[in-house]
């Protein structure tokens, strides 16, 4: 017999599609001001909608950032377990937007996936999570836990006031564990559990070689350029292989044993697909190499290179300034403080004569994170999918980083589940962001079982799990 | 007593002013196609201008490219020598538009110097040409020579039809010597006479390194970086010293003797202040070894560089893509054609690891150039610079290029002298683009006393240097 609250979310499937393209209509890129009303408009959305699934205390709140949208639903009782549901309302910028082939704030249904900038980190995944709570509250009358809702408008800009929201509303947040419809599966055949992240850390450098852009004609040979300094620059960081030679830059980091490695080998993964997949020439490294490169390994990447004329024709110039925006993805055990200050040194012994390098403040940057094994809200996520699957969910970790991972952690002193509905190869932050159909159905069917699984949970199964 | 062509010219300074602020304000960028509104405004305003003058056959002439503007004046004979009047109505985009003190196209006196985009390259320096031999034709009712007027409309990008409109055009522009308003004076405090120039030559090059752009998390550790793989690359162009590293680069290139060493020495150069009036590190150099670097070796330098995210805030993307703008300056005897084919060779040996390499075709090129130091149109020009400075001017050469020189030489058999009012320190091709006002009324009294010393020349003083 089929779920009444599944079959309450199926039959309003369009309406759910629907609701999504509302929702990506709003353009709420966070990093850039130009898109200020686009932020505003997706809060106001949510807002409306969260007050018509019956949560209350709906609202803004905010710590000098972009404001977070957040809701209750306590009717639970004290001895019920309280859930941080937490999804995030920012998207990444559409740039470049002459690559999409459909327009990025247009939900557009194509071979069995919608597009639009947004869809599937984190629009789609968090309306999903939020429409199975609220129609199991339609249903039942009443929820399993206590939810609170948090939707942040700055995961995208590494979560910058996240962290003091929280903490001047600590009364308000306080719950037993976090429950993220952010972070990802990590593919589509094959149920997986994310236990951890890798953290971040991102800053910009400026490298300046005279007073002012030069003429080639009358000063090409005798005056040092400054987009050579930046190539050779930043042709220290890596060897040929891509490996960091930065030194002291993996300080603290928690060594790869070959027990990692074993595990890792036992994952099935196709890399040569992989590489094929998004147009690399082919790595030819194993399921190991590649797992550890991705999960248990450090990055640095240049992001944005710029200087010089960069415009239509060309222009013989001899450019004064070059700029590079970098980041790094760290591992557990490194400290973002030690890594930018081992970047800096780096970076100051090896710029080139003739050139003054400008180091941007970094912000305080992310450290990663891995969840314990017997977390009770990961072993009923864990049941929830092979209910839902019929097959026993892998253990694996992600590349990628989420600050609420850490923040609530540090803030709140609990432990994220990340259950999100998103898959890895949605081509997040680039052209052509989508989000597979199918992710619908199998969302609804395991938030609901997972709802259903924490049926007679109590708060005292969660205390072992405190972090204060 | 004032010579009273000369009475005229510097009762109308003022008017001269005035002009030059009407031209520059036509806004005659060629590189770039959104300009093309001011090109056209340009070539109007001339040939109003050269209409009123007295010349005969104004009017524009293309070859699928920026039209040029001519006119002639003709009434001195068939054995009076021709000359070709040279400048350019066409000018360097203004970018970066912030760095400019002043409004780029709004001609702005400060401190001793009027500012504007084209003031010096060529604007100044060509209308000071032709209201110099608008003035005599005014005052003597007739020129000593016959003068043929071209005002080029592809100077900044290569003169790229100028062979081709020239070629179609031969009758109309045959003469027995160029005579070019633009080329810049080395300095202004030391009467020179330019005899040399670079050559150059551009390209752009391409790098690809996936089929899209990459998150950092998700592909963080197993995606190539196209922006690594390009600063790996452009850091193998040139040693620390910023000697160029392409095998077969300079080959053909004169070699650079002792006696060319010696004759740089002699030549007074206070490389220090030059190294402090734009801002770069002190680099050292003697003399003779800047004067070589910057007159008689060949130069690689790129002119921009650009990829992945670039806007406000960060973006944790692999860029697939990177981007390079190069260009060279090349010496006498180095063939353009071979160069780009050794740079290429070297490109492609040096492409990253997972990298794909495009280049960009490059164009024809423009060849280095030398003068005859007898040539009777130097000659007279050197005559007029010793009467109206008192001092015998030095021979130099510049590190620019100048196509026209290569052009009229390969079409039209004929040398070129330049005897321009611009001085190299005016920031061409950078903001805040400056011309000396004291240029005015120099310029005036040597152009006014080289139209005297070619009184009574014929063109039998010119047959021994045809080049056909």
């Amino acid at each position: 017999m089929t779920d009444p609250v599944i079959a309450r979310l199926l039959q309003d499937r369009a309406g759910f599609v629907a609701r999504l393209a509302e929702l990506v209509a709003c353009r709420s890129v966070s990093t850039d001001p130009a898109y200020a009303e686009g932020m505003a408009a997706a809060r106001a959305w949510w807002c409306r909608r969260l007050a018509a699934m019956g949560f209350r205390d709906v609202g803004e709140i905010a710590a000098g950032g972009h404001p977070a949208v957040t809701a209750r639903w306590h009717g639970a009782g004290p001895d019920a377990p309280t859930l941080l549901v937490y999804g995030h309302y920012d998207v990444q910028p559409p740039d470049p937007v002459e690559a999409w082939a459909s327009p990025p704030f247009d939900l557009t249904a194509r071979n069995g996936r919608l597009h639009a900038r947004g869809v599937s980190d984190d629009k789609g995944p968090s309306l999903l999570a939020l429409e199975a709570v609220g129609a199991y509250l339609a249903v039942e009358g009443q929820l399993p836990v206590n939810v609170t809702v948090l939707l942040e408008g700055e995961e995208e800009i590494g979560s910058r006031t996240l962290a003091t929201m929280l903490q001047g509303n600590r009364d308000r947040f306080a719950a037993d564990a976090a429950l993220s419809a952010d972070g990802a599966r990590w593919r589509a055949d094959l149920p997986t559990m994310t236990i951890g992240t890798r953290g971040n850390m991102a800053t910009e450098i400026t490298l300046r070689t005279a007073a002012k852009d030069l003429h080639s004609g009358r000063y090409g040979g005798v005056a040092p350029n400054a987009l050579h300094a930046m190539a050779r620059l930043l042709a220290t960081l890596h060897d040929a292989e891509g490996n960091i030679l930065v030194a002291g830059f993996g300080e603290g980091a928690a060594l790869v044993t070959e027990a990692d490695r074993a595990a890792l080998a036992a994952i099935p993964y196709d890399v040569a697909a992989h590489d094929a997949s998004i147009g690399i020439a082919p790595s030819g490294r194993s399921n190991a190499e590649f797992l550890e490169r991705l999960w248990l390994r450090p990055t640095l990447d240049v992001n944005g290179l710029w200087g010089g004329y960069t415009g239509a024709g060309g222009k013989t110039v001899i450019p004064a300034e070059a700029h590079a925006k970098l980041s790094m993805r760290l591992v557990p055990g490194q400290v973002p403080a030690k890594v930018a200050a081992a970047l800096a040194v780096h970076l100051r012994a090896h710029c080139p004569k003739g050139a003054t390098l400008d180091i941007a403040p970094t912000r305080d940057g992310t450290v990663a994170t891995l969840l314990e094994g017997d977390h009770p809200l990961l072993v009923a996520a864990e049941g929830a999918l092979e209910a839902t699957t019929g097959r026993t969910p892998l253990r694996v970790r992600m590349g990628a980083t989420l600050p609420l991972t850490d923040i609530v952690q540090r803030v709140l002193g609990i432990g994220t589940v990340m259950f999100s509905f998103a898959t890895a190869d949605e081509d997040f932050h680039a052209p052509n962001e989508n989000w597979r159909e199918t992710a619908i159905e199998e969302g609804f069917a395991a938030w609901v079982a997972l709802l259903r699984g924490l049926e007679g949970k109590s708060r005292a199964d969660f205390a072992a799990f405190r972090r204060e």
